[in-house]
């Protein structure tokens, strides 16, 4: 099992409390969600007719801005799993550091894999991997170089699972050329992470199988009813993305008091060169607040938005204890 | 795409109406589903903890009487899907005639495919697949037989989705044996198919195979609480066991008074033949109630339970007509 921020238990294990006493600050899942209704009861109890998928497909298509084929899975992970399948075994470029599940699963899968610092050494890959923005340190790539890129490799994967709050970033209108396949997760902007809903983009063959692996009723009831209702509301993300940037810049400020040094981020997540991360978040977690550190990088430490008045007081009194 | 039950769509677009018009009785859904109340916000918003999911599992073991390790999937389907991946391509026997997915899928992969009639006639198979109680037609195997089996094929999957109403069958305490994999739906007795919750029992490497292709957070966070809640309640599975039972015993009643064979079936849907099904169907959609019909086998139509008072009168009304 791979080393996730989100895993709370681990924050229990080690600094006691109960889940609930935690603000689990370890992911970028906005911590303000989309307000969830009651569900029609249908969404409970009946398979998920073909109607319904179309229309949360329909929906995806126009928040993402896209008139390409559309796949609704449960969340971006179930994606990502299927991608060692989606082409016989080959060389994958991964633009690396990065969401470390990629290297893991093609790796397992008997891929060849390298990890890249530039997008121009992705060229000459079966399959090449990018996450724009990336995880977890917010780097941001000219969407125009990867286009550029397209003609010279097999397949070119971009994971846009933080590209909710910097649309600009996005190539989901270009979706639909030979090669690209383009990952959208929705848990972490609308803050439903719990619903596991995500959405590949990409030509008709590509995604046709995609859903060939997947088979019928992929997603849950739920995640059509809500995730239909939400990718239309585009209100709800224009005043969240607004939110979600001025408090960042709030969170940068906390962070710049004591001393840490911002090395990037998203509107969702921040990363920042803390000194020692360990000790950091060992003293995050004394006020019960959950942080993630990364084995490779004894500075580094990354933190998603507090999402109330009093979950930023709490972060506020720890940092400056 | 496959023909399945559970497709209002193709009811509607053939007889009119709106979905919630229709009386779905195409599937073996239970239409009184486990009571949801509201969920925890922590459901809906965050990644699904191990701990979470590890307090399904055992909730899980308790209701399936098992010991065995297991493994929650977005429903029994999404294992199904992995069925090819788990051992190289080979020699498949099916026994026949059951969910038509299996051959489908086991075809698509590469694997040959044999539909066998009676379980001996297995023997020698790389993977051999069981559905018992067997679906559409209800037949029930002693499961002995499969265990006797066992030594004689690389892997049995014992596919349980319709087990639950009739629990003797199970072979789920005997999970753990090499080579046996039992197949759970949680959506089908429990009336909650939208939530997309089944479950794995095997030994601990065929689950953790599972587990390594699904990846983490496989279901969302309402499928495990709602399905932990519900699978430790055993007063309203064994009260849903004897009304079912009542009730398919008045289903076939009513079928009896309108000419129509009873083939067989679990208490969660009938199989009768109807003599020109296909008119029968048609009959019961000018009532907006949906039944299965088969291309295969001109008299047969499949109906589950109605759910309601109101539901039975409707049934009863168009049958009578």
């Amino acid at each position: 099992m791979l080393d996730h921020g989100g895993n709370l238990d681990v924050a229990v294990k080690r600094f006691g409390g109960s889940l609930d006493d935690w603000i689990d600050l370890s992911t970028g899942i906005n911590r303000r969600p989309y307000p969830v209704g009651g569900l029609q009861s249908r969404s409970w109890s009946a398979l998920p007719s073909r109607s319904d998928i179309e229309s949360l497909h329909e929906a995806a298509r126009q928040a993402y801005g896209t008139a390409a084929p559309v796949l609704a899975t449960a969340g971006a992970q179930a994606a990502i799993q299927l991608l060692p399948r989606l082409a016989p075994r080959g060389q994958a470029k991964i633009l690396a550091p990065t969401y470390n599940e990629y290297a893991a699963i093609l790796n397992a899968a008997g891929w060849s894999v390298e990890e890249v610092a530039g997008p121009e050494a992705l060229a000459g890959a079966d399959l090449a991997i990018v996450v724009n923005p990336n995880n977890p340190d917010g780097r941001r790539h000219d969407p125009a170089k990867f286009l550029a890129l397209l003609p010279t490799v097999g397949r070119l994967v971009v994971d846009e699972s933080f590209a909710d709050a910097v649309p600009g970033l996005s190539l989901a209108s270009e979706a639909g050329r030979p090669g690209l396949i383009v990952l959208r997760s929705f848990g972490k902007f609308y803050g439903l992470a719990g619903l596991r809903l995500g959405f590949v983009l990409g030509n008709e063959a590509d995604v046709a199988a995609f859903d060939g692996m997947l088979g019928p009723w992929p997603v849950s009831g739920a995640a059509i009813e809500i995730g239909r209702h939400a990718l239309l509301d585009r209100n709800w993300a224009s005043e969240t993305i607004a939110r979600l940037s001025r408090e960042a810049m709030r969170l940068d400020n906390l962070a710049k008091d004591v001393g840490w040094r911002l090395i990037g981020g998203t509107p969702l997540f921040r990363l920042y060169d803390a000194g020692d991360a360990r000790a950091a978040q060992a003293r995050l977690a004394g006020a019960r607040i959950w942080s993630r550190i990364f084995k490779d990088a004894p500075g580094w430490l990354r933190l998603g938005l507090p999402g109330s008045d009093e979950e930023w007081a709490r972060l506020a009194a720890a940092l400056s204890r």
